[in-house]
C-alpha cells in the first residue's frame, strides 16, 4: 500500500483525487487546497486541509499546481525521506525545493474538470532522483495506468513541445477548419470522418508515411486557388505549412 | 436500381467499385481503365473496356481520374440523356465537358489502396445540375453511405480548403512532433490518447471552445523555452501558429 497526498485542486489534482480514490493498493490521506472552498467536493470522503503545517505523513507528495508557483510551495514541505512529485509537462524535477526526495508525475492529457477522464489509458511520465523511489512512482502509475513511462527532465520539456504541435496547433488548425465551414454554411461534420481517421492512422504509422494534398504532390494550380481564397492568418499559415510540406518532401524525392 | 459504371481505376474509383458490388439496388454495369492492367483485379467480377467507344449504358457514370484529365476525358461521352459525374473534391461541376446531364459525386475521405474503406461512415457530397438527377444521386450515395450531403461547386472549393487545413496540414504537425520524440529517444505513443482524444472532442465541439495550451494562456515563459528549443521550419510554424492563437484569443479576453 502507497499513502499518498495530493497538493493542489485544479483540473489535473481534481482528476488524481477521484481516480486514486478508486485505485487499489493507494492510499489517500489527505488533500490540501490553500483555498477551502476548493475542498468542498471531496471533503466528506477524505481528509483535508489549507494549512501546510497541518500536512498528515505520507510516502507521496504530489503537487498539482501551476508551474510558477512550485519551487516556493515546495521549499514549504520540510519532512525528511518523503518523496515529493510535481505533475507539470514543463517544469523540471529542479523546480522542486524540497528538503527531501523528489520526482515528477506527469500524466500527458488536457483535463478539464467537466469531462470525466478514464485514466487507464493516459500516458504517464516518471521520473525521480533516486533508483528505490522510481519503483515506488512506477507502483504508484501503475495502479491507475497502463502506459507509464521514464521521461527524464530534458526530454520532457521537448515532449512537452511535441505535445504542443499535435494537440494545441493541431486543435488551432481545426478550428480554421471549421470556422471555413461556417462561413461558408458547410456543416463542419463533413470533416469529422476525415478528422478522426488520419489521427487513428498515426497510431501505427510515421506520419510522414501517411501525407497527402496538394503540397505534397507539389499541386501549384491548386494551391494558388486555394491561396485566392484565403487571407490574413489563414494564408499565411496555409502558406508556411505549404512550404514546409514541399520542403519535406521535396528533398525526399 | 441504378445501374453504374465507373471510369478509371485509381484510389476513389477501385474503392467505389468494390463498394457499389455489393451495394443494394445498383448495378455496377462496367468498369473503364484506359490501361488493361488496371482492370485484372475487376474483369472476372464485372464487365470491363479500354475504349470510351465500347462504354455500355447505364444510369450514372462516375468519373474517377485525375482533375487535369477531367475535361478532356469527359468531352468524349457523347451520349444523351445520362447523368455523368466527377468525383473531385477540387474541381467545379463545369469542368465536365459531356453533352449529357452533369452532377458531382465527392467523397470526402484520404483513400490509399492498401485500407479496406467503410463507405457507411463517409460523407459523400453531391451536386447536380437538374432537380431530378439530385434524386438519382441522393439515392446513390444512400446506398453506400449515411452521410450524404448536397454541397454546391462554390462550397465543395472551400471545403477542400478546410479539409487541407483538418487534414493535411495536421498530418504535417503530427510529422513535426513525431521527429522531435524520435530525436529525443521519447516513444511517440506517449502522444497518441492526447492526438486521438483532441480529434474526438472536436465532433461535438466547436474546436475554439477546447483551445488550450502556451499560446492560449499567453504563457510568454513557456513560449519562449520552446522557441529556443526549435530551429528552422519547426521554430517558424512554431511563431506564426503561437502569434494566430494569440491573436484569436487575446482579442476575445
Amino acid at each position: 500500500m502507497i499513502s499518498i497526498i495530493v497538493l493542489g485542486t485544479g483540473n489535473v489534482g481534481t482528476h488524481l483525487i477521484t481516480t486514486f480514490l478508486d485505485a487499489k493498493n493507494v492510499e489517500l490521506v489527505q488533500v490540501y487546497s490553500r483555498k477551502e472552498a476548493s475542498l468542498k467536493f471531496i471533503e466528506d470522503k477524505v481528509a483535508t486541509t489549507t494549512k501546510v503545517n497541518d500536512l498528515k505523513e505520507a510516502d507521496v507528495y504530489i503537487i498539482a499546481i501551476s508551474d510558477d508557483a512550485i519551487p516556493e510551495f515546495s521549499s514549504q514541505l520540510n519532512f525528511k525521506d518523503k518523496l515529493v512529485v510535481h505533475t507539470s509537462g514543463s517544469a523540471s524535477i529542479n523546480v522542486l525545493k524540497n528538503n527531501s526526495n523528489k520526482g515528477v508525475f506527469y500524466p500527458l492529457q488536457t483535463f478539464s474538470k467537466k469531462h470525466i477522464v478514464d485514466f487507464s489509458t493516459i500516458p504517464i511520465c516518471i521520473e525521480t532522483e533516486k533508483e528505490k523511489d522510481l519503483q515506488v512512482l512506477k507502483k504508484l502509475a501503475n495502479s491507475i495506468s497502463n502506459n507509464v513511462f521514464l521521461i527524464d527532465s530534458e526530454q520532457r520539456k521537448q515532449l512537452h513541445v511535441a505535445a504542443v504541435f499535435t494537440n494545441n496547433f493541431v486543435n488551432h488548425l481545426y478550428k480554421i477548419g471549421y470556422d471555413i465551414c461556417k462561413k461558408h454554411s458547410i456543416p463542419f461534420e463533413t470533416l469529422h470522418p476525415l478528422i478522426t481517421e488520419t489521427a487513428k492512422k498515426i497510431t501505427d504509422t510515421n506520419p510522414a508515411h501517411i501525407q497527402t494534398g496538394p503540397a505534397h504532390r507539389n499541386d501549384t494550380k491548386t494551391i494558388d486557388t486555394h491561396l485566392k481564397l484565403l487571407s490574413g492568418e489563414q494564408k499565411k499559415i496555409y502558406q508556411l505549412l505549404t512550404e514546409s510540406i514541399q520542403k519535406t518532401y521535396g528533398e525526399k524525392l
